[in-house]
């Protein structure tokens, strides 16, 4: 019997993409560079399916049906290239290689382009949910050519997630999109956090709300606009107490946040991009501060305070929660403006409305939120900016008194709030008259002849600052 | 006669350092690809020294007394590896390299590492200061091998800037050091127009301060703590009238900034280095943001501000000049921060003491507050943050009730002040004792099995969440 897909790499999330698509009825052929795991597999789960074993990667190739379908299942980086160099030469034109793994989507370009030459085809496939969502139902952000998207997509689609019976998984464009997209799902997922542990600060610095208690309020925002994955979670964290010390468990963990740099790869590539994504970059320096212990202890005893005193409204609870969600929203509309940025940069034809279909359930940022923000970009006319979609534009205008109040409280009780801070001054930035940008242009053209526009007149000009100060028009050369 | 020096490439910038190495009584050599503006220079300025006029590569090395010292000050990026290649086979072993241009310090390592293999010295040097920099005296950053410096170190620190006749030019460290400090001066001189720009903005739309009295506030202010040639030009440019309007100059310029990239690059840097930069990653952002016209210009009709009021105190001045000045101190620490953390990185024994004297004279960034920063790294015990420098953890706490206050009214006020409010973030962040950082772990450990350690006992543990929330020893293999 020839299977339909093969998978290579059986660590855990390998192993539960392959057990996943067995389960859907499909024969799946194992491989692992050592037999052990294959046989761990068979063994425990052998009777999920239908599993065709497998010792080499040409036995692999040699147990698929034609085009063949090899998933490749391991660590990001060398060891990708490492098996690729290993099956090209036993596939034939028209076979599909998929890399499911957290590949950097440069990566994922160069492979394309480079097995595309073999008439091989290369598909980087963004799979987010962890370990149970492989198994389960991820959400699944496929990428390379439209073509192998016929033959792979129905397979996808079947072992991914669902939101209301409709597949989280789309073809979302051509070469490294589907890594891509997955890369700024991570980055919100950072900054999605980040403003959950803001908020939690807030409530437990400013209004003196212990974790158990949090735990009653955060499953109670679970039923509102801000429903989500994260925010379930974050209840059963808080409401979890450490069975050693009886403490809440959230007081016995260390406050330093790890990161296996996803977030640091978004915005490296909103840098690039010119995308201002200043959410996700304060979340990934936030996690970058908690880990500078050595600082962070000689500074808790030398910086001092000065903390002001401020009156909390009645109603401090749901102004947090409205911080809370005003500064996700602006998170989503940055990470949004990243791909569009993208789009342009790299020849995507990247439907947003699709990508935040397919986030609705599998993911980590699953959110009742991108029901709606896929109705917004399914619009006749897609908003410029997410935040301009005329049903975000109302409810974030909801949150602003609230999101000053609490940022100011914040600030004056010396809590860091950097990205509830950070989105209210993007936020504030984007719908400004005019920015001091200005005065930086005029500094700039002092001291640098970098020169500067005028809003009156076309053209390009430069001030004779170390002259009489007459203004020349000018090609900018600098 | 043989010339000391030659420096081939000679627009502006070229130009005014040979002219510069002239005036200060060394023999140069010239060449440029174009004879034209050899022969412009040597017919303009050909009389301020001994200069030796050269048309091709060829000529200019046979020029030079040995070991040779060449100077190359062309377009970052592919032409100056083309220059390399043409002079290195003209090129004997002990020559020297130099590239004085704004070279990514990644690229100075790259070719410093090819030239070293043909015993030749590969030089990149920083160089700010901008064109009239170039040619009285510029703040020199010259990275390359210890060996190098001692034939070129001489005559750089002669044409160099000067502080209380002390030459603002020091080797820095082996291979891309030069280069690499450069750019986190360009950083940071990002983070230092933007708090200028915040301050002036907040002057301007909270306590209703026209440009014309606000450059006297920067006049004065350019008397205290923040004495520095970008606040002194700040007061010249905002003092400045518009002929064509007779409105602010500042009123009629274009409120988009530009960049050159070097900003960008530091902040790339940072989140490599995994340094918290946020200052600078704002200031980058915000001139991201204010290029964006489309959106904004429909955010302006569409969101709303719903701005708060706020009793200003009665020295609000004061209060956004200590907001600036403690703004501007967190930016100088994250910016050593990266430093710290690249010397580690790349093996470079960077005397952050030696890079703030050289930052305190000729380069955009000069200013009084740099000859305090190198005595805080000149004492016996160094800090591990500027900001935990005993005078500056004194002056920034003297800041901490002001800087509140702005931040907390430019809020409420609908002001953005993206570095001002990240920088407090990240001084209340580096000080707390606790942070939410906590919870984030507790949530990758719940949806990840990321682990996380305890705060009363060693190793690494990971919670059962999907069944009895046990705790079990774990090793991280995510």
């Amino acid at each position: 019997m020839s299977a339909q897909i093969g998978v290579t790499g059986l660590a855990v999330m390998g192993a539960n993409l392959a057990r996943n698509l067995a389960r859907n009825g499909y024969t799946v052929a194992l491989h692992n560079r050592s037999v052990e795991k294959t046989d761990a597999l068979l063994d425990k789960h052998g009777d999920e399916g239908d599993f065709v074993r497998t010792e080499t990667l040409q036995e692999l190739v040699d147990s698929l049906e034609k085009p063949r379908r090899v998933l490749i299942m391991v660590k990001a980086g060398a060891p990708v290239d490492s098996v690729i160099d290993q099956l090209e030469p036993l596939l034939e034109p028209g076979d599909i290689v998929i890399d499911a793994g957290n590949s950097h989507y440069e990566d994922t370009r160069r492979r394309e382009a480079a097995l595309a030459k073999k008439d091989l085809h290369f598909v980087g496939v963004g799979v987010s949910g962890g370990e149970e969502g492989a198994l389960l139902g991820p959400s699944i952000m496929p990428g390379g050519s439209r073509e192998s998207y016929d033959s792979l997509g129905p397979m996808l689609e079947k072992i991914s997630a669902k939101y209301n019976g409709e597949p989280c998984c789309r073809w979302v464009g051509t070469d490294g999109a589907g890594h891509f997209v997955k890369m700024v799902h991570n980055g919100i997922e950072y900054a999605d956090m980040q403003v959950i542990g803001e908020a939690y600060d807030v409530l437990r610095t400013a209004a003196g709300i212990e974790p158990a208690e949090q735990a009653k309020i955060f499953t109670d925002w679970n039923t509102g606009t801000l429903s989500s994955f994260l925010i379930e979670i974050t209840a059963e964290v808080l409401a979890h107490t450490d069975a050693r010390t009886g403490k809440p468990f959230v007081d016995v963990v260390v406050d330093s946040a790890g990161q296996k740099g996803t977030g640091r790869w978004t915005v490296v590539s909103a840098l690039e991009l010119g995308s201002p994504t200043s959410g996700i970059a304060e979340s990934v320096f936030a996690r970058g501060l908690s880990s500078q212990r050595g600082q962070r202890e000689l500074a808790q005893e030398i910086l001092q305070g000065h903390e002001g005193s401020v009156d909390l409204p009645e109603d401090f609870v749901e102004d947090v929660r409205l911080a809370l969600y005003a500064s996700k929203l602006v998170s989503y509309a940055q990470g949004i403006d990243m791909l569009t940025a993208a789009a342009g940069e790299y020849g995507w034809e990247l439907k947003l409305d699709e990508i935040a279909s397919l986030w609705r359930a599998g993911c980590i940022i699953r959110a009742e939120l991108l029901d709606d923000i896929m109705k917004a970009y399914a619009a006749e006319e897609k908003p410029a900016n997410l935040l301009l979609a005329p049903a975000f534009a109302e409810s974030i205008a909801g949150a602003v008194p609230a999101w000053r109040r609490v940022v100011a409280a914040a600030v004056q009780l010396g809590i860091p709030v950097p990205v509830f801070s950070s989105s209210l001054a993007y936020y504030d930035g984007l719908r400004r008259k005019r920015l001091p940008a200005a005065l930086t242009q005029g500094l700039r053209d002092l001291f640098g002849a970098h020169t500067y526009n005028r809003v009156d007149a076309d053209g390009t000009f430069h001030t004779l600052w170390g002259e009489d100060r007459s203004e020349v028009e000018a090609v900018d050369t600098h």
